[in-house]
């Protein structure tokens, strides 16, 4: 089958290449840590076509990209749409990189220029594409990670938006601060009862959240806590903060879609449904794939190229 | 005139010593950076003892420690007195340190042994006995820091406290998150309005910090934010967090008597009378140096000793 496209996702600290057939089977993937940090370094012309060789890309393949190679300090930028922001319209913001062997043409993000509620998104959007594609224009949607996103999204139209540190929170807390000795060795996963717990904590008692943290340290010192509990506890505590956040963004949370994938999934689907929440799961890679073949096909029109 | 002891607070990572009359005129004093962590290379009993040569201490001269040099991890450990502890009682559970050349006494901190809302505190004790000695034996105790406190004390004894990581989140998301590009070369105290606009959000809308956080980039990204007020904004969150924090814990915030210095004193200060709470302040470092002193005396009698 003949490649119609080559489709990336070059996050931050992550690059993920997929040779697409016209109907979105995957002819070849690469994955590798070469992220916009990375590529600033190494080039981004350079990073992709050795990623584009090893995988067996024929000569002038189009590559369609989305994420942090678009941003200001990424390979070239693609200024941000701003919200309410209809999703199918991406594709005609992109912009294209002059480069002598191909066309490439790189996302635009989207904005909130709002001054109460600035926000920006790079990436997440492509995802969001790849869901209205899947038939779901409609719904509040939760990307969790290092920074996760809150998304009210109708008729395809990314409405309003929000963003959660909780990810890198949880990193840095868990690295850097004196709940290093309490997380030691801990899995988020491996305490359910205790992860549960905490996100309740974190979703009712937010104001508290900074003695609560402390608290993982102080339980541990005086033998009230099971020390493999700590990691669930500090995870489950964020991501209750999380979900407090976005009620008190976007009202009683009865129905989310859940666009992630593998542990941050579980731990979401986990934390939801244990605050009664209808949890609707996606994965995201696959949309972000999904996303990204819709955007092809918008610029470079129904024709297999090749 | 005579010394009568040697006073020190041993914190995590500073020394402070002072020579004291029995009346607590400071004869001499030092400090260094040799707190805890760096003691425990080079030896407690050795960086003691050449601080107090270093201000000229009299042979055999008793020594009064309180802090981090009595935690497990410290010089010899002092076990914690329990909540609701008589801040008078603390001298009678100090323990003696086997050193051969004088009487070396350290004091113990305090726990919260329970299990809802374990807690603990070790320094901000002998503060806090400072104060009862100069009168404010009533009061709730707001001690900011690395791990603020909030005590409440009565009628001289530590009835309940709360610890809150500010300090600490403040320097680990500054230093190792992606705000680290908002705050760069800025100054809390820079921008007054910003900060007191920011407690303000912190206080009323905690469930929504951590995209609060991550506004203060946002912010910046899209132009709406002069980058000099993030520093300030930053504090502000996190300060006005710990304030919704102790009002849900304590209830509505009334007088509040703030035991602290320099920086940290004003910003919370201001922080503070924002929300219309009466502050009284009181030098943290003198209540330290006065409740020593008063540990000195229940130890070693009324007469001097030299």
């Amino acid at each position: 089958m003949n490649a119609f496209c080559a489709a990336v996702d070059w996050g931050t600290t992550s690059f993920r290449l997929w040779l697409l057939a016209r109907d979105g089977k995957v002819l070849a993937e690469r994955r590798s840590d070469e992220g916009m940090m990375a590529a600033r370094e190494a080039g981004f012309e350079a990073v992709l076509e050795r990623h584009l060789d090893a995988a067996g890309a024929p000569l002038a393949l189009p590559v369609v990209i989305c994420g942090m190679a678009g941003a200001r300090q990424g390979w070239q930028e693609a200024a941000y749409v701003d919200a309410p922001a209809r999703l199918d319209t991406l594709a005609a913001a992109a912009i294209s990189v002059g480069t002598a062997r191909r066309d490439v043409r790189i996302l635009p993000g989207i904005a909130q220029r709002d001054s109460d509620h600035p926000d920006v998104m790079r990436g997440e959007e492509t995802q969001l594409l790849g869901l209205t594609q899947a038939g779901l224009g409609d719904a509040l949607v939760c990307l969790p990670g290092t920074h996760s996103k809150w998304v009210v999204l109708r008729e395809g139209t990314v409405e309003r938006f929000s963003t959660f540190m909780t990810g890198e929170l949880y990193a840095t807390i868990a690295a850097h601060t004196i709940l290093r000795f309490a997380v030691e060795g801990g899995d988020a996963e491996a305490g359910r009862s205790a992860f549960v717990h905490a996100v309740n904590e974190g979703f009712t008692a937010a104001p508290e959240i900074s003695r609560r943290l402390f608290g993982l340290r102080a339980a541990q010192l005086l033998g009230f806590a099971d020390a493999k509990d700590a990691t669930a506890r500090l995870s489950g505590l964020l991501i209750g903060l999380e979900l407090a956040g976005a009620a008190a963004q976007y009202g009683p949370l009865r129905l989310v879609v859940l666009l992630a994938g593998g542990r941050l999934a579980r731990l979401y689907r986990t934390a939801l449904e244990s605050l009664d929440v209808e949890v609707r799961f996606v994965e995201a890679d696959d949309m972000g794939r999904r996303g990204l073949l819709s955007a092809a096909a918008a610029i470079w029109g129904d024709g297999a190229r090749i």
